[in-house]
């Protein structure tokens, strides 16, 4: 069974050598892009779906988000609105609500999630543990992510929980013991929340190594809040992506320049916690490849819109739109070390998304409104 | 035939007395509310919606957006984005877009925006001519524009035309004579824009005298770009609301805290063109009432989307989201001079927005999130 996607006013391919096209078309067979090029030229297929002038664009990739907890805290966000920093101490009641939480609270939380997300064109998001904080909370949190997406990333080093609060080192000894040995069977990633007052550069690289060692690949929070050492760290290491990267000095974006490490950029955390936005503009002139994502969580991002992410990225932090939406598509797909999304060329997953607008720009030039027409996925329309 | 919406989670009412309400109920008949309380002592109704612990607001009044205009300028904003300011200029393009349609390409843009809007919750809209520029464009765009709404005004006033470039003085004299005669009979206000290289104090003042001979009511597109008189016209004259009120003197705060005049805010448009936003806490710190808008147009501010300018004036003006969605719903119908909309009372019509959301807040603190679950319009769930 074929199909083919035709009338596109504007096909964002996201490959250096096919570009934007424009009155293109493309065939999807077996879940994958079979071919793709002008309208006219289109081969026959089984059957056809007319986009009338409408932009396509790949699927995007959300590559960084927190979606297994339960509650929420809108009163803290307000709080802070009125005022008070981010500190990110309340995690920890996020922690507290997650624990007491049964499974289906919790499926019903990420389904709720993944579903929103899908609505606005995300077709692949990874989601981390990091509210469970304890063995069996973090292996129920990634088995229950994993019901949802193969980009599970266990976060057990999210920050130390309370009950390790004057012992920090026997949670790293647990975090890297115990909770690695249940969390690996459900996680392909391990990520650290490298940060002053979570985990210091000693712990962070004991707890990658030791994820590494059990076969998962690395991701890092890094330099969210203040210079350290999670960029270098990130590169040292050949983690997929270093994830903020808000606060970094010339030799760390140098790093990223120099490396296959992606800087992600979440622009919906400085967003709801009215920080100072990342550079992305000395990352990308630098050569540094850069992926937006949403952070989406219940404390500091609590979004799960990658449009709405792409809209800050031009108008906070100086993208284009073409910079933008790679990011949050090719760019995603590079900071998860895939290169079967992200994309719309032949043999790529056929994860696409139709825009109710004639280009990719109206993503950046029509801020909030809900502009996804239809999402493809797998070549199946949803 | 009434109807009871019950189990509400959080039900915004926007009326100072009755305030915020939990576990609470209104019936509908009529079009009309008819009865406000908790839910468990609602009285019986013909029918029953129940929200399941949601929050409800009023209906989102959008008293400024200018709706009728052909074609769009995505390239012109991706230039702005990468570094060329936002001179105003660009409204000629559409102007040219404009005249150069048909009815009904007219007529489907603003189907299109007003339905977009509505799926985003906005039960009221005010739309604006501006983009004819002569005596039959600005009357087809006002005739068009009251099969939406009967919030119509009459902009002849956004610009000088180009054909007018060197003879603005005759302009005035045509917005003031024979266009306002056309105009007249399907508009309810008369707006200006007041700004350097727009139309300055004298010609402000001429076009709105007219229109309020003719029988209109007065609003003012003021001190968006630079200060100015039109806050101080705007007070002087009585007009309804003066709108952007980006560029302020203590004397222009003093004068709106001090009048009927409403502050009308359009941060879509600092947003877009990446402008310093108004200062809304100085105005509502010294008692001025203050609405949210949009602004909706192609130059500066395309989107239609009410909850995305409440997550901004949240985030960039430090409005509370209470504040935020009051200034969205009960203060955009003052600056219609409306009391029977943007509010929840028995009597007021029944216009109201379900979040898929427990709270209010939810509008900020997810930003760029679709989360409007449900839409009441005159009673009616659309």
């Amino acid at each position: 069974m074929s199909l083919l996607i035709t009338n596109i006013g504007e096909l964002f391919t996201g490959d250096d050598e096919l570009g934007i096209l424009h009155d293109a078309a493309f065939v999807v067979a077996d879940g994958r892009v079979a071919w793709v090029g002008a309208a006219g030229q289109a081969p026959a297929a089984d059957e056809r779906l007319d986009v009338e002038d409408r932009a396509v664009l790949p699927g995007f990739v959300d590559s960084h988000a927190h979606l297994v907890f339960a509650g929420d805290r809108a009163a803290e966000f307000a709080a802070r609105m009125n005022g008070e920093p981010y500190t990110g101490g309340g995690i920890r009641t996020t922690v507290a609500a997650t624990r007491a939480a049964d499974d289906d609270t919790l499926r019903a939380n990420v389904a709720r999630l993944v579903g929103e997300a899908r609505r606005q064109g995300t077709t692949t998001i990874e989601i981390k543990s990091g509210y469970g904080l304890n063995v069996a909370d973090e292996a129920r949190s990634l088995r229950i992510a994993a019901e949802f997406t193969a980009e599970t990333t266990f976060l057990g080093a999210h920050t130390v929980p309370t009950e390790y609060a004057d012992d920090p080192g026997a949670y790293v000894a647990l975090v890297t013991g115990a909770m690695l040995a249940e969390a690996t069977p459900h996680a392909r990633w391990i990520d650290v929340f490298c940060e002053r007052g979570a985990f210091d550069g000693d712990a962070t690289r004991a707890i990658l190594l030791a994820g590494r060692d059990a076969g998962l690949k690395l991701r890092v929070h890094a330099n969210q809040l203040t210079e350290g050492p999670g960029v270098q760290l990130a590169v040292e290491l050949g983690a997929a992506s270093a994830d903020h990267c808000t606060h970094l000095s010339a030799a760390d974006v140098a790093a990223l320049a120099g490396s296959e490490t992606v800087a992600t950029l979440l622009p919906g955390a400085e967003f709801s916690t009215r920080s100072p936005y990342p550079d992305a503009r000395t990352l990308l002139d630098a050569g540094a490849t850069v992926a937006l994502a949403t952070d989406c969580n219940p404390g500091s991002s609590y979004t799960s819109s990658m449009p709405f992410c792409i809209a800050l990225a031009v108008r906070e932090m100086r993208m284009t739109p073409a910079e933008a939406v790679k990011a949050a598509t090719v760019g995603g797909a590079a900071a998860l070390r895939r290169d079967d999304i992200g994309v719309l060329r032949p043999g790529a997953r056929a994860d696409a998304v139709v825009l109710d607008a004639p280009t990719h720009l109206h993503l950046a030039y029509r801020p909030g409104v809900p502009l996804i027409s239809r999402v493809l996925h797998d070549g199946v329309p949803l």
